[in-house]
């Protein structure tokens, strides 16, 4: 990635100078380096999908409704996926009705809308600490103030964000929203208690504040019982962003969101400037997949096999890590996270795993700032083969780290 | 579309709010009445699209490639399909390689993603008038100080580019970008001559200022001759916008671009963190169309069929249109761009020729001024039969209007 500072690249807006990535952004490009083992992405597992069923359906939608799947189509979605999508939701507890959903290409894409849609340049935002990497490049790509508040093992703490809106207000700066993702979280994994859900509902309708509640991880509950949405009881409060990444497969970018009433219009509007609308044929598919197959069986099979290989994953930190190092047990979702004991630098960590075959993202990228002792693990799609090798190997670095042998900041600062 | 400024509406970004639709925006739903004759879009025809082999090649890439088609990828795109793009851009006259290709979720995000990168609140971006609706709404919705400079019928007026610029420096306001249509324009369908392409470069060029070429219908003029891309000649002052939704189908939301050198990063970096990729089994799909169909000999027959439409609506705007009124006559592309009478208000014809069964986009929705003359007329997806009825109407109506029996402003405003 070369920005030498030449020509227009001197010219960029503001909100994509302040933003452009830190050097640790490259090592992502390391999950791709053939034969190494990844730990680093959010890839959701796609060997069991019914391809064969979904070449069927694929084919008979553009043969019978090709002129339909291949045209553009309302920026709000199709009716047919928003009927579906409505079902899938009330797995979660939430009631609402197809004309409620705003179908995006992609949840990632449905909160770029939702903060274009609501935020001004140093307005505040509230988010977890840690978060989802990509949602605060999001946010702060439209230059929102980023205040954070921490997560222990119940999910974040609601006094926490109780205390940053008060600040915020005594500044006279308003928040725009809270950002949070309360189920089997990305990167920490833990989920929001009932009891805190309540409590963050109710100190952010105290302060009429905005929720937006983002919840690819959901339906992956290790012991198939769906956790009940924030917006299940609080449906004028909380905007809800749906995703099918991680329950289906997100080559397809197609993501939904709910609104509270009064900001649908404004949000469907917007989906329309920004790119007319959520890809049609994408959406066919997707709606035949959720009607005619049992892809809640389906998902059932999938929530066993991540179960299984979070086993396998935390049966290897056992064997491999090095004392004081500490991680969560997941009831769901795609990742471990884990704290290095002191002394030891994940990003360097990371840095010095590549050629040792083995990669994941540290710490670092899922905070404004700090993180440095913690790393994600996804065991979402590596084999339980390659996440005993991997995690041995990152063992024998750490080790080595803690023994003073880990590469200097010197030979790596220019190996990058 | 209601937005009763209460709750969180009240809050939106000053980007959206300045920028939310007026209420010409209501009536585009016009055109999803069941039986009425629509000229209003700029959707193609997609009735000869080889739908048969289009869902064996979809359902090859299921079976074949299910788990990569299904899965994130590149922010950049496929290299499979970045390959092919260049051929498609050779025609052009653009001499490309893969890597300098960026794939977006159709070239409505990529102007998005390329308005976000590079314009700060108040900066200047220079368009033409008219221009394509959706394009001016994007620049709006990143708060860009819009100026125009008109067109003729050989395109923009160079001169008046130069000016705007020369003013802009002037007042030490950074235009950011030149925003240009420049074959078979929407909505003028004026194509700019070679002479004025190259003058344009170089005011560009002197000025130091960027061009934006959207050029989705570039490859559709109707002797089969593609135009030379602006790009083509100027490579490092040229950022290309290239699409698939006029030249084969726009429900798959695929498109591309080519940027200078020194910005390609920190637009793959952009379109990863606004939607991680665009959709993959798309990019797939559009790659098997390009490599394994004659897809130029198919769309030598859209291209046939375009300019059959278009005869057919230029001889029923001959029969139908009281004198006065007056247009272009198409050598490609999608739109009739007419002018009517002096007394008649565009916008006022378009809502009384609705209970008449036609609609079309009056002119005020491609100006940031003005316009109220004119109407834009696409023949792209009206059937020749309906071409005729439905031109009949409007001049029926338009004719009532001039004899000042048009429906009072009143009874419209209710009927609203």
């Amino acid at each position: 990635m070369t920005h030498d500072g030449s020509g227009f690249f001197d010219r960029i807006s503001a909100r994509t100078a302040e933003n452009y990535p830190s050097d640790i952004h490259k090592l992502f490009a390391s999950a791709g380096i053939p034969g190494i083992i990844s730990f680093a992405g959010g890839a959701p597992h796609l060997g069991e999908l019914p391809f064969d069923e979904l070449a069927e359906w694929a084919g008979d939608i553009l043969t019978g409704q090709g002129g339909l799947a291949l045209q553009y189509s309302a920026a709000q979605g199709l009716p047919v996926l928003r009927e579906s999508i409505v079902s899938v939701m009330r797995m979660e507890g939430i009631e609402a009705e197809p004309d409620d959903v705003v179908v995006t290409a992609g949840s990632q894409l449905g909160l770029d809308l939702v903060t274009k849609t609501l935020v001004d340049p140093g307005d505040v935002i509230i988010a977890e600490a840690p978060s989802y990497a990509g949602g605060l490049g999001v946010l702060a790509s439209y230059q929102a103030d980023i205040r954070t508040a921490n997560c222990d093992a119940d999910g974040v703490i609601p006094a926490e964000v109780d205390e940053l809106i008060t600040a915020a207000e005594g500044e006279g700066k308003p928040v725009k929203f809270v950002y949070t993702i309360p189920s089997f979280q990305n990167p920490s994994n833990t989920t929001l208690t009932e009891e805190r859900r309540a409590e963050l509902v109710e100190i952010c309708r105290r302060h009429d504040v905005l929720i937006v509640e983002d919840n690819p991880y959901g339906l992956l509950s290790f012991d198939g019982v769906a956790n009940r949405a924030m917006k299940a009881d609080n449906p004028d409060g909380v905007l809800y962003l749906g995703s099918f990444s991680k329950i289906f497969g997100p080559g397809l970018r197609v993501g939904w969101m709910v609104a509270p009433r009064e900001l649908q219009d404004v949000l469907v509007v917007g989906n329309e400037i920004t790119m007319l609308n959520a890809p049609t044929f994408n959406q066919l598919l997707i709606a035949r997949y959720l009607s005619d197959f049992d892809w809640q069986g389906k998902l059932g099979q999938m929530r066993e096999l991540y179960r299984h290989k979070s086993r396998c994953m935390l049966e290897s930190l056992e064997r491999h890590m090095p004392p004081g190092t500490t991680w969560n047990e997941p009831d769901g979702g795609f990742y471990i996270w884990v704290t290095v004991p002191e002394g030891v630098n994940t990003d360097q960590l990371a840095y010095d795993c590549v050629p040792r075959g083995v990669t994941f993202v540290p710490g670092t990228a899922f905070y404004r700032a700090g993180g440095d002792r913690q790393m994600r693990l996804s065991y979402c799609l590596a084999t339980p083969d390659q996440i005993e090798t991997g995690i041995a190997a990152i063992g024998t670095v750490l080790t080595e780290h803690l023994a003073g042998e880990g590469a200097s900041q010197t030979e790596t600062a220019a190996a990058r």
